[in-house]
C-alpha cells in the first residue's frame, strides 16, 4: 500500500548546469524512495542566465509545462528530464515569478539557486521577504554585503546551504547543530579546497609546482584559469560563510588571503596561456623551499582557513605531518570543529568536496530537510 | 527587541542521570539563545524509574510544578534545575502520562528518552501512536524487537536518536541524509566504543592487555564491571541501529560480535574482582600475540563494526596503520561511510563518541531540529 504524500515541495530551480542537472536526475530518480516516504517534490520552474519557465497549474500535482519559443535549450532539456516537453511561460522578472509562484501556491515555495552568480540575490530576497524557503549551492550570495546575508538567513529555520561548504559533507549541519545546542565553537581549520588540497599533496611528494599545476588542469581539477583556484578566493568564500554561521560580522575586505601567485604573473598581467607556459615556473624555486622547510621540522605544508574568534585566515600553513590536516592525501576536504565539547580532539569531517552529483546530492538532502514546513493541513 | 516565539517545545523527559541532568542544565542556560531564535523548549515532566512528574498547566507557559511526596528526591532536585521547587503530580502510569501530557498539550510533545532501560519501549510506542515526537540517548529501545523498532521510526521525522551512535558526532544524521538524497550506501566502518579504542591503542604500544583493562578502569573509562564493555555488546547495539536504518530487517541475534574475553573469564563464572585479579592476565599472551602478528604486515588491531550488504560483523580486525581507523588514538570514535558519492574515498566522521556533555548537547540539538513541527498557527 503506498503511503499517502504527507508533504508536497514545490521548487523552482535556478541554474541548471552541472548541479542543477545532477539536482533534476536526482529529483526523477528518487520519486519512488520520497512517495515511499510520503514527500513528494514537485519542481514547477525551472531557468538559467536567460529564461525562466514556471508551470501554472501546480495544485494538480500534473503540471504541464508549454514550449515557449523565447526559452533556452538547456531550460528546454532540463524540463524534459522531468518528463514534460512543454513549458508554461518565460520570465526573469522578479514580480511575474513571485506572482506566479507565491499567489498561486499556497503550500509556499523552495527557491533552489544552482548558478554560479551574484545575480540571484535580489530574487532570493524577495523569496525571503514571502515566506518561501531558500537552498544554495551558489556560495555568492552569502558571500556579498552582509546585510544581505543577515536577511538570507533571517528565518534560519527557512534556509538551507550545505552545499556551499564542501559539497555534500556535513559541515555546515553540524556547525548549526553545535551552536544550537549552546557548545560554542571556538575555531573551524580546514582543507576546502580539492584542486588546492592535491597541488600541496604532491607537492609533498616532491614534485613541482608547475608541473603539478599543469597536471591538475589537464585532469579537470582546476577551473579554465587555474588562477581562479591558485588565488584562493574560493576558499575564502566558503570561509567567509563559516565565520558569518559563528556569528562575526565580516565581508570579504576582512579575510586575509595568501594568494599562490603574485600579481605580476596574475591574470591581469598576463594570459592563461602565458600563466601556464612560463610564470608559474618561476614559482617553483620558491615554493620547493618551502616544501624543504617545513620537511625539516616533520611539518607538511596545506593550503587551509582558519576561522577563530579573531577573524579569518587563509594560506598556506605548516603543519605536523600526522595531524588530521597534514595527513591529507588527494583532493579530498576536511574540517576540524573545536568546541567546549570537542576541546582537545576536534569533531573531524573528511570526505569528497566536490562533484555536481555529491553538490547535487547535498542540496536534496537540504531540500528535503525543509519538508516540515510543508506539511498538507490535516 | 526579542524575537516572537515561533515553536514552543513542551519535553518530558524520562532518566535524569548523568545525561539527562546534563541536558536540564543545557535546555536551562539555552534559554536566551534559545529565545533570539524564537523558540522555547518547556520541560514539563521529569521522570527516573520509580516517579514521574507531569505538570498541569503548560498552556501558561509558566507552568508551576506542586510538590509531591511520593516523588523521588532526584526527580525533584532535577525538576528544580527548571527553576520550579515544586511539582504538580507524579505517576508511572502510562494513561495518565498520556492523559496529561497528550490530550492536554494541543501543541503535542517530545518524549525523550535519557533512561538505560528497556521499560521504555511501550511509553514510546504509545507516544508514537498519539502523533508525539521522541528523543533517544538510550539504545535499548531501538534495539529490541525488530517490531518495536519499526514502529517506532514508522513516522520518521517525528524521531530523533543522534546520541544512541557515537554520542554528539553527526553519524545518524549524515546516514540519514545520504540515504535521502538516493545515494545508497554500502558500507558503514566504525570504531564505536571509546573504551575498546583506548585498549586497542594502548596495545598497540606494546602494554600488556591487563594492565591497560585495570588502568582504563581506574581512569573511569570502563563501566563498573569492564567486561560490560570488553564483551562487544554496547558496540553491537550501535551497529545494529546503523544497520536498521540502512534497512536491514535483523535483531541482536543475528549479529556477530566477538567477545574480548571467553565465558570461562565472563560474569557467569567470576566475580569482576577475581576478573581483574587473575582472570584477565590469561588472555595477555594471546593479545600479546596477535598484536605482533598484525605489526608484522604493517598493521594494526582495532576492534570494529562493519556494516554490509551481508550484514553486520563485530570484533578486532587487522587494519592498515595509516586508515582512518589504524590512526585512530584514544578514545576518539570514528565512522567511515561508503556510498555513490563517498565511493573510493568514504565520508568520514570522527570526534569524542562519549561522555555527558556532549551526549547531552547531542540530545538538545535533536529536540531543537523538530521544531518545525510545534510551529505556532499564525
Ligand atoms: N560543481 C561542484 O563541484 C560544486 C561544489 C560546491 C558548490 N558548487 C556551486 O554550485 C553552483 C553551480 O555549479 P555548476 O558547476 O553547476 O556551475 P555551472 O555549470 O557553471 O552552471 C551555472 C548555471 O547557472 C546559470 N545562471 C547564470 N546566471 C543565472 C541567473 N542570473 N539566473 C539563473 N541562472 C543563472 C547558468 O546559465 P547560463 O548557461 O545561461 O549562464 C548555468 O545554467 C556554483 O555556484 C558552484 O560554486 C559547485
Ligand atoms: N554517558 C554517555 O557518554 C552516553 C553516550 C551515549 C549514549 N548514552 C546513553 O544515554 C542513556 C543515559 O545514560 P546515563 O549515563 O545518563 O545513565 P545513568 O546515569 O545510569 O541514568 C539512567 C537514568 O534512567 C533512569 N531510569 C531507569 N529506569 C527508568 C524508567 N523505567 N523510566 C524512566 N527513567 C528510568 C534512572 O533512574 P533510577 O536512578 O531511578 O534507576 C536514571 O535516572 C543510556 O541509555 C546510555 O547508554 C550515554
Amino acid at each position: 500500500m503506498p503511503t499517502a504524500v504527507k508533504s508536497v515541495l514545490p521548487v523552482v530551480l535556478l541554474g541548471c548546469g552541472g548541479v542543477g542537472r545532477h539536482l533534476l536526475h536526482h529529483i526523477v530518480s528518487c520519486r519512488p524512495l520520497h512517495a515511499k516516504q510520503g514527500v513528494a517534490i514537485q519542481v514547477v520552474g525551472v531557468g538559467d542566465s536567460s529564461s525562466l519557465l514556471v508551470a501554472d497549474d501546480v495544485h494538480s500535482g500534473h503540471c504541464q509545462l508549454f514550449k515557449n519559443p523565447e526559452a533556452s535549450g538547456k531550460v528546454i532539456e532540463a524540463a524534459t528530464t522531468l518528463g514534460r516537453s512543454t513549458v508554461v511561460f518565460v520570465t526573469l522578472n522578479l514580480d511575474i515569478l513571485l506572482t506566479a509562484c507565491v499567489t498561486h501556491l499556497l503550500l509556499g515555495l523552495v527557491l533552489v539557486d544552482c548558478s554560479a552568480t551574484y545575480d540571484t540575490v535580489g530574487l532570493l530576497k524577495a523569496a525571503v521577504d514571502h515566506g518561501c524557503c531558500i537552498a544554495l549551492a551558489n556560495k555568492k550570495p552569502l558571500t556579498g554585503a552582509y546585510e544581505d546575508f543577515e536577511k538570507l538567513v533571517s528565518n534560519f529555520r527557512r534556509i538551507r546551504f550545505e552545499s556551499t561548504v564542501g559539497a555534500g559533507l556535513p559541515v555546515i549541519a553540524s556547525v548549526t547543530r553545535i551552536i544550537a545546542s549552546g557548545d560554542p565553537i571556538s575555531r573551524i581549520v580546514g582543507s576546502l579546497s580539492g584542486t588546492l588540497g592535491y597541488v600541496m599533496s604532491e607537492l609533498e611528494d616532491g614534485k613541482k609546482f608547475s608541473e603539478v599545476v599543469k597536471t591538475a588542469k589537464s585532469l579537470g581539477y582546476t577551473e579554465p584559469d587555474p588562477c581562479d583556484d591558485l588565488g584562493g578566493m574560493d576558499v575564502a568564500r566558503k570561509a567567509l560563510i563559516l565565520a558569518r554561521l559563528l556569528g562575526q560580522r565580516i565581508s570579504m575586505e576582512d579575510i586575509n588571503v595568501e594568494s599562490l601567485y603574485p600579481s605580476e604573473l596574475g591574470p591581469d598581467a598576463m594570459s592563461t596561456k602565458d600563466f601556464l607556459e612560463s610564470g608559474v615556473a618561476q614559482l617553483d624555486r620558491s615554493m620547493e623551499e618551502r616544501v624543504k622547510a617545513a620537511s625539516l621540522k616533520g611539518n607538511v605544508l596545506r593550503y587551509v582557513c582558519e576561522i577563530g574568534s579573531t577573524g579569518c585566515q587563509i594560506g598556506i600553513r605548516e603543519l605536523p605531518k600526522d595531524s588530521a590536516l597534514g595527513r591529507l592525501r588527494g583532493s579530498d576536504n576536511v574540517v576540524e570543529i573545536y568546541s567546549r565539547c570537542y576541546e582537545s580532539s576536534p569533531l573531524v569531517i573528511q570526505g569528497a568536496g566536490a562533484g555536481n552529483d555529491t553538490t547535487a546530492a547535498g542540496v536534496l538532502a537540504d531540500i528535503l530537510d525543509l519538508q516540515d514546513l510543508f506539511q498538507k493541513k490535516a
